[in-house]
Formats: structure tokens, sequence, C-alpha cells
């Protein structure tokens, strides 16, 4: 059981937590729990770091914001003891979760499951520090933001545990955003493929890195809610969804750009005078095409992170007179939008389907991009929510329409 | 150099404090430091604790506070770096500074300076987290409250330090409470056996327990202020004293009550019967006087802690059949005042001065007790100014007149 930084962010919510491991072990499970830390702890840690040198040391860093984690596995400890549940809080040097050098972003490298497995034996719930291990030369680590959903499934993984609960402050995986189509459904089950295409795209209920480890370790995930109380998602291995979507999510991102460098003498090698010095910029290009003129030149199109777009066009303008282009053309009024599905290797004509649900609206296409189980478009940001709606209902993924709801504050 | 709470409160005084311990290695000292946690962050923790569970685990707790300490070592480690002094935290588990199992007020048991020692040849300033170590099961333990100027007298020994420079909000050791006499002095050296005395009888500057560390090891500790810049009182052998004062310094206490037991039958084993069931209670009795009447009963007056004078006016009426007193008298309105010094033990006739300079102000003696580097007489509370300061000329401890100082608000 995985709790982040809001379901942990005051006393009272650290009773809740704690009642909802009791639940847990009343119910017979073994369960060892994995915290971050309060809500607002680590920010503040970082921001002191950063008031006092921008350059600071990354490892006395480190040795600052592992304090927040410590903190709230001694309070939910101490919690835990309260209704009566052993428990016993595990420091990321304690376990040994054995990471690399790389402080401030490293890598787990090992977990020692012995001892927390000897503790579950005896009953006694082990709380673990998220986002936290030791270096090699035997000093504090953490492994980057977002690091604890790490922790959680590298020691699932290590405990070879049944599940990797992660309580968070949404109920589980949706079919797509629900603030734009209202009758989005929660999957009960979804593949690790599918995640990651949804995480890479936008959809950010999980860290990209802990559902690659997931996939790596073959551990189960459960995506829930730490406030409601209902199935979440199971984030799980393709053959264990017995009926496999061709759809399982529409995602969209609009944080992209579009760059079109018109009229490149169309020779080879030009692509990669083109990407080459992007590249060594730093700069990170997603969707590419070309188009072939009959005048011995080509258009080529792509698209770059929105917070590139200024860096891109420096880097194109000084490779204007190598390349011999007529003019760069940039559009940051895009989004793109995708549809996931594991279904799709199987299932021809998904690509078909999008572009005749997008026709039928009247939206224009500028950039197609495919993958085994991803179709992605780029159109222009006022289509984004008509976008989606349609192809939500063009995969058949409409749930029924939600219970009207009292207005909220 | 160890910094207490108020010394480290913010980024600034973090900063300030970072700028005094590169002074020292300029001066081309080898320096290590000892770090307590920001002023509040350990009263915060400690709350946490309490509310979730008056009763918590110690070990949880211990936890939970150590991490106030963490925290400060990074932070001054990073403001050292931003100053050009190369410098690294140190946890108690990584020093490591091994304690007992007694969480919450451990013992220190070793502490191995090796690993400290070569960071400081190597020119690199360790900053070592305070009050904090590891029991013999590899948890986290804290040294109770205060703690922080135990570790940085231990850690002094174990380094075979010249020095142990403990930074505080006050900037010495004085011959009285300057707030009482204006014209107490600040005492350029102290002898340890002195400054026990001091602290135990009300002058609060170190920690007891820091002291007999201190003296049993013979660390030669400063008291200074972290704000001011100047020299402050050095607590060492008493062979280093040349000079030594018959008194050092009048110190006092306003936390004791008076209690009389009247008309006890004179008998054998009549003072093991009172206060037998006093210690088995685990209150201390301080000052005790028996006065032996002529019809075959004594009166016995002693002192108490204030906190503790109901529950011993309670135990006294359980014993009221078997003693066969007549009745109890207690008195909350008292105030023991000491002289301290030394040269005590080579000079006579100190009792006698003390009790001329309070006979001449008219102020009665209620009890009397004297240990070989001490006198101290119980006094009503409504005397404590007058007789420190009749004690304080008496003694020829006066110094000149203070300036004139500038209203403050």
């Amino acid at each position: 059981m995985k709790f982040g930084g809001t379901s942990v962010a005051d006393l009272d919510r650290i009773r809740h937590v704690a009642a909802r491991v009791k639940r847990e072990c009343d119910a017979g499970h073994q369960v060892a729990v994995v915290v971050s830390a309060m809500a607002g702890a680590t920010n503040q840690l970082v921001k002191w770091c950063n008031d006092l040198d921008p350059l600071h040391d990354p490892r006395e860093y480190d040795v600052v914001v592992a304090s927040g984690e410590q903190v709230t596995t001694g309070l939910l400890a101490i919690a835990l003891g309260k209704i009566g549940v052993k428990a016993r809080s595990w420091q990321g040097w304690q376990v040994p979760v054995r990471t690399d050098a790389a402080h401030g972003k490293a890598r787990v490298e090992s977990i020692e499951g012995a001892a927390l497995l000897a503790d579950m034996a005896a009953g006694v719930v082990p709380v673990v520090a998220g986002f936290q291990g030791v270096a090699p030369d035997g000093r504090i680590s953490t492994l980057g933001r977002g690091g604890s959903d790490l922790s959680a499934v590298a020691l699932a993984a290590a405990l070879k545990a049944d599940r990797c609960d992660i309580y968070t402050d949404v109920d589980g995986v949706y079919t797509t955003d629900p603030r734009i189509v209202p009758r989005a459904r929660k999957l009960e089950r979804i593949s690790y493929e599918e995640m990651l295409e949804l995480a890479s795209v936008g959809a950010k209920v999980l860290q990209t890195r802990s559902v690659e480890l997931a996939m790596k370790y073959r551990v189960r995930v459960q995506v829930l809610s730490s406030f409601e109380d209902r199935p979440g998602t199971l984030v799980v291995d393709e053959d264990e969804i017995v009926e496999k979507l061709t759809v399982a999510g529409i995602a969209y991102s609009a944080e992209e750009a579009k760059i079109t460098v018109r009229r490149v003498p169309d020779r080879p090698g030009v692509a990669a005078a083109l990407f080459g010095p992007l590249a060594a910029a730093n700069i990170n290009v997603d969707m590419i095409v070309q188009n072939v003129g009959a005048d011995g030149t080509t258009d080529m199109t792509f698209t770059v992170g929105r917070a590139d777009l200024a860096r891109t066009q420096e880097v194109l303008a000084t490779l204007k007179d190598s390349l011999g282009y007529q003019s760069v053309l940039a559009d940051p009024h895009v989004v793109k939008i995708s549809a996931v599905g594991v279904g799709m290797r199987s299932h021809a004509g998904v690509a078909a389907t999008m572009f005749r649900a997008l026709a039928e609206k009247g939206i224009n296409i500028q950039v197609i991009s495919t993958s085994e189980i991803k179709v992605s478009v780029l159109v222009a940001a006022e289509y984004r929510e008509l976008a989606v709606r349609a192809l939500h209902t063009a995969f058949g993924l409409d749930g029924p329409e939600p219970p009207a709801k009292e207005e909220e504050e």
C-alpha cells in the first residue's frame, strides 16, 4: 500500500490511512506500506536548499529532503500502534534500498526484502520511507520527484507482493479525461503497455518510470483513491486482460507546438542535417512528416514541446544557409490526440475509424503518427474537446450518462 | 563548534553560522560542527507524536524528531559550500554515534571518530547531527531534550578536540543572574565541579549531563554567544584555574517547596520510614534538617520540587498513623540560594560570611545545607533579589557598574 503526499497531509489523514491499513490486515493480508512526505513538506525543504545555494551539493539536498518521508514513517507507525496494529518504520538505509550514486535522481539497484518479510511474518507492518535509498558510499539518496511510486513498485517486486496498491487523489484510470467527457468510464484493468502510452501522452496518474518498472518485474499495480472506498484500476500484464478493448483510452497533450520547414532541398542526409543539431541542443522531437514536392524540394513538419519552441526556432535560424530552406512556420496552437489500445495489434482499421470520426466533425488532421498500440493525430487546439468526445464515442467507450450532481462551490 | 536551535532558527542565521565556521577554518583550525534542529522544529515534531498517541512507541518518536537535526546538517553543509568551505553532513547512524537502547533518552556508548578525522585532515568540515545516535538494533535513537550539548561534548572527547565551543544565546557563565545583579561579572574560567553545582541549582547555561561528561573526559568547553563576537566562559579542570575564587558564583532556585513534619516520635528508623515511601513515589528530596525536641519528638524539615508538593502531601497523609506525627506544614514560598566555589575547600568561613551577610539584611535562614564546594540556604521567596545581591557583594563578586543603557522596548 503506497500513500502519496495528499493522503498523509495532516494528522487526521494519517489516522485515516492507518485505518485503511488496519482493514487490510484484519482481512488477513500481509501488508507493507510506503509513504511520501506530508503534502507541502518536500516543497519547503527544496526551497530552503535552493535559497541557500541554487547550485547546492545534491548529496546534501538528499539529506534535507529525505527527512520529509522519515517523519511520515514514524507518525504512521505511531498512528497504527494507537489502533492496535503492530508497525515499524524503515528508512531507505535501514531496509536497505540500494541505489546508484546519482543523488537527487538515483535509480534503485536492489532492495533487500528479508528483514521486511520477517516483520510481516511476525505480524508487524513495515512502514517504509518512499523516495529514498542509500547510495554506494553509504549516504542518503533520493529518486527524484514522484519517486515514491517507484519505491512502492520496486518494493512490491522485492517482496514478490501479490499487488501494489497506489492510493492517490484520483480513483483510477479512465477511458479519457472525465472533465471533458462526463461519460468517460473507469477501466477495471489496463495493460502496462497501454498505461505507458497513456502516461507519455499526458494522463498523469502514474509516473512513467514506475510503470516501466512494474512491467519489467510483472508487478500488478492498482491505482485507487485514498479518500473514497471502492476498487480502482488494475495495471496488469496483457495476458490478464480477457476482453481486450481495441482502444482502451483517448489521451491528449496540449504541451506541443508544430514547426514546418518550407522548401528544403530534397537530397539525402537532409533529415540528419536538420534533426541532428536539434538533438544536440537537447530538444526532443516527437511527430515527424515529410511531404515531397515536385520541384526538388520538400516540407518537413514536426512537433516539439511548447517550452522548447523558441529555442527550436533559434537553432533552425542558424541552419538556414547550410540547409538552404525557404522559411520556418511555427504554430503553438495545436493539440495531440491519441487512441491507445493493445487490441490494435489484432484489429485493423483503427486509424481509418479515427480519421472518419474526425472528418465527420469537420476537424482537419495536420500530422499523423502511429505505433504498435497507438494512433496519434495533431489538430488545431480549438478542436481539443470536440475531437476527444468524437473519438471516445467512435471507439465505443462511452459509459452511461452520469447522474446529475448538485453544483459544488 | 556546537550551535543550538536559536542559532540555526532560519536561513539567515544558518548563513551566519557558516560564516563563523569559515572564520575558524581560515584561522587554521580543524573544525567539526554539531547542530541542533531549527528552533521550533523539534516542538512541532514532538507535538505531532503526542497528538497521535501520548503513549507512542519511543522508537518511532526518535525517528520523527531526529529528522529536525538531519535537516539542519544538510542546510548548513550547503551554506558552507556556498562560501567555499568544503563540508559534509553526518547523521548519528553514519558516524556512527552508538547509544544504548533507551530510546528518547539514550546514553552515548561510543563514537567512532575515524571517518570524521579523515574528513578534517582532507580539509572537509564534518557537520554532525546533534541529539541523535543509533541504538544497538540499528534504529535511530535520541538523547533526550537538550541532548545536542551532550553530542558535542561526546564528539569532542572522541576526536580529542582541543576545545568544545558551545554557541548559545547567552555569552558565558556569570557570577550570578545579571537581571538581578547588574554588576554581575562574566567568568573567564570556571571548573567542572562549580559548573555542575551551578547547573544543578538553576543556572541553565549547560545541561548537567553534558558537564558531567566533559568532566569525565576532561573536555575543555567554552560557552559563548552565537550573536556577539567575544570570548565566552571556559569550563575547565580546576588545575587550569590559577586564581581560584573562594566563591565563583551565587545561584538561586525558586522551584522548591518546604515541608515540615511536626512532632514525629524520635526513635531509630523514623527517617527511613519517612523518606523511603517518598523515594518509592519518585519524589526527589533535597535539603533535610532535623530538630530534636525535649519531649521525645522531633521536627523533620525538607524541601522537594514545587511540582511534587501535592503528591508529597498525599504520601505523608498515608503515613500519619504509622509514623504518629502531629501535623504537616507546607510552604511553597521559599527560594534556595547557593554560594559555589572550589576555593571553599581551602578557605574556612564561607558559611559564616554568608550567614552574617544575610543577618545584616534581616533575612531569616530556614534551612541550611552544605557540600564540599557549596553552601545553600533556604529563605522566604520575597527575599530572593535582596539575598542574591547581599551575597554577591559579601563575596567580593561585584564588577564595575555597567554603563547606562538606552532603554530598549
